[in-house]
């Protein structure tokens, strides 16, 4: 390769790093070549079908609607699954704010369809000290929040009997800190495979000498480059295969936060009261690219994101106000050129949270059309958020301080595989 | 300041960071500028005897001869400590070899004085993390390393109910993970003094901008700038102070490591089994400056140091053979002109390890004007050496694994300050 990626990248006017995410002005992020470059596969119907066969239930709305996109060797986790091999699932957050917005609970609700319907262990990662270190917030307060967030992870429905939820602040010691020089050092040495990970390092502006300690720390990361660390880390080690799934989750603002630690949790040892030895058991890492599309209803406009803490009152209100319509500027012409559902917001909130594709059809048709308005559309998201909130603000008022210490006490999970 | 520290020093052509200690070619290290650069004060004869009133005990002899030669706030920590308020000892070693050599040894001579004459408890950290880090060695080899050199620590003598020794990756998490992260931030914010820290920061080549990150983790590098920084932090979180003591070790090569938490232990909330609600204790922290020096038994010569595992005939021979001499080249010119006293060799290690004030005056005296011979010297110096690793070797011998157990022991010190 004569240019490198991050030229590359310039040249095409696209952007994707721990930094930001922006396509040439008014453009689309091109994902395909996104998975390209990172070395991963696009997440198609076989493999869909592929899950579905393996867990008899319905594939989440996220897999049938493409929101999870991409992946790196979930074949070969569906393969040793096939064969009776468990696996166990990582994901994470960074606790910098105290109410989550939908978007942060993307990953958490696939997540929850990934334990229920393969049946494995879960470890989820409260990255307190990243966000301490970094947004100004006193160890105290970067505590709290992470508590306060861990109720709204809570909330999405996990297993307790398979889940393990912990706070770097409480956790960061033992065999996890003796790791994070591991892999620390695995970065320092630059003995990493370079296929994937060092594709990433390129864009993200790295050479492969630079040191993990100059890679770990920029204001703002994604989860997906530790992942794909992890997953070349782990290859190398020859023991176990860290696996990615990236979302394209198109005006959901999914942003997130790496620590130095957030590697770590992709290895089983990390956890020798879950997993003492099992070295080798293998790890699959559901994580996002940051968002930053321009439409309304995004991250850059705080009012326009909905909150879990919204009260109907509020998701109508922001519905109506802020979600951009792809309708005709007047009913007649709506009538004659239709919806233009690339651009209308509503269309895609419907296609992340109505679950019936039937109905999701059926409106996609009607309103690209013509025959539907936008006050409709919009009217049934408002029902479809709105119950998505409320059911959420039912399930979290139920999670007491002492659900939250049971969800983080270090114990073994004897029947984490059943 | 018009010239950064960094260029007046490259001017000056004498260097001392955290990679090199250099002077002018066949120079000295000028220590009266270090000691103005790195914002400190000479201990001198007054502070010298304020010691001996304080504690009722004769100067230890690295006081005496000015090995321990600066400070900071030291004056503060005995005006302190005549008011009744004690303090506790801080110390480290990065466990990078098997075997220590005298110089290694010489800050845990000082420090066991310290923690005998003023009766305080006094923590070493052994940063077994960074040297698996930037030694190639594996977390179990660096661990092996860390307990090898606690039994040559506990072999100076330590009082095991006033001493708590830890590696760190036993160690590392909760409240010293936790104040970790606030060091490093910190750092980060460039929230520091400038006075003092910031200075060493310029003297290291660093800008006041970056990030510990990239500060912490340079292959090389001296607990004086970590001494320096928590001194910093500690006066601006207004609760303790860290006190600093430079040594001057001239030809003792003293190198330590500099881990990413190796300011923190200078914080007594990062031990809340020994230090529970007693936030504002100060602690001393004696340390050293680097050495390069030219000349014989150097760390550049891996042979000419003098090991604790030595023979008496390996002394004897390192000695005959490494010892640079500053006598003349005949006996005829000797007795004319008398020793060098100021590139002779044996006479500077009699100033460190002969305790016997009026015996070293009388070799200085007569071996510099040549009534004495550098045979009859290194005769003497042999005798001197061989003593303290033959009693090393003893006290060595009898330290078992169950009392390196016990002075690791994450425990209270009930009687520490008795």
């Amino acid at each position: 390769m004569d240019k490198t990626l991050k030229e590359e990248e310039k040249e095409e006017e696209q952007v994707v790093n721990p930094w930001e995410v922006s396509a040439k002005e008014g453009g689309k992020i091109d994902y395909e070549k996104l998975i390209d470059k990172f070395g991963c596969q696009r997440l198609d119907q076989t493999l869909i079908d592929r899950v579905q066969r393996l867990t008899s239930l319905p594939p989440h709305v996220f897999l049938r609607r493409g929101v999870f996109f991409a992946h790196r060797d979930f074949s070969e986790i569906l393969d040793a699954y096939e064969r009776g091999d468990k696996f166990y699932l990582y994901t994470g957050r960074g606790p910098s704010s105290e109410a989550l917005h939908l978007g942060h609970l993307v990953p958490f609700m696939f997540t929850k369809y990934l334990q229920d319907a393969f049946k494995v262990p879960l470890v989820i990662q409260l990255t307190d000290d990243e966000k301490c270190m970094w947004k100004n917030l006193s160890v105290e307060e970067s505590q709290r929040l992470a508590r306060e967030n861990a109720k709204d992870i809570i909330a999405c429905g996990f297993d307790i009997t398979k889940t393990f939820i912990f706070s770097d602040f409480d956790y960061v010691g033992g065999a996890f800190y003796k790791n994070m020089v591991r892999v620390s050092k695995c970065v320092t040495y630059n003995k990493l495979n370079l296929t994937g990970a060092m594709q990433v390092v390129g864009i993200f502006g790295f050479s492969g000498e630079d040191h993990i300690g100059k890679i770990s720390f920029p204001p703002v990361q994604v989860w997906l480059f530790a992942a794909l660390v992890s997953h070349q880390i782990n290859c190398m080690w020859g023991k176990a295969s860290a696996l990615v799934l990236l979302t394209g989750c198109i005006s959901l603002p999914i942003s997130s936060g790496l620590a130095p630690g957030i590697a770590v949790p992709s290895f089983p040892s990390s956890f020798p009261h879950l997993f003492p030895s099992k070295d080798d058991l293998r790890c699959l890492i559901p994580c996002a690219i940051d968002q930053g599309e321009t439409g309304k209803m995004s991250a850059s406009d705080p009012n326009s994101a909905i909150y879990v803490t919204d009260s109907a009152k509020d998701i109508k209100n922001k519905v109506n106000k802020y979600a951009f319509s792809g309708g005709q500027d007047s009913i007649e012409n709506h009538r004659k050129y239709g919806a233009n559902l690339e651009v209308d917001i509503p269309v895609k909130y419907l296609s992340f949270f109505l679950e019936d594709d039937a109905e999701l059809e059926h409106v996609r048709k009607e309103y690209g059309a013509g025959r539907m308005l936008t006050g409709e559309v919009k009217k049934r998201l408002i029902e479809v958020l709105t119950e998505i909130v409320e059911r959420h603000r039912r399930a979290r008022t139920a999670v007491t301080d002492a659900m939250v210490d049971a969800f983080m006490a270090v114990r073994p999970l004897p029947n984490m595989f059943n």
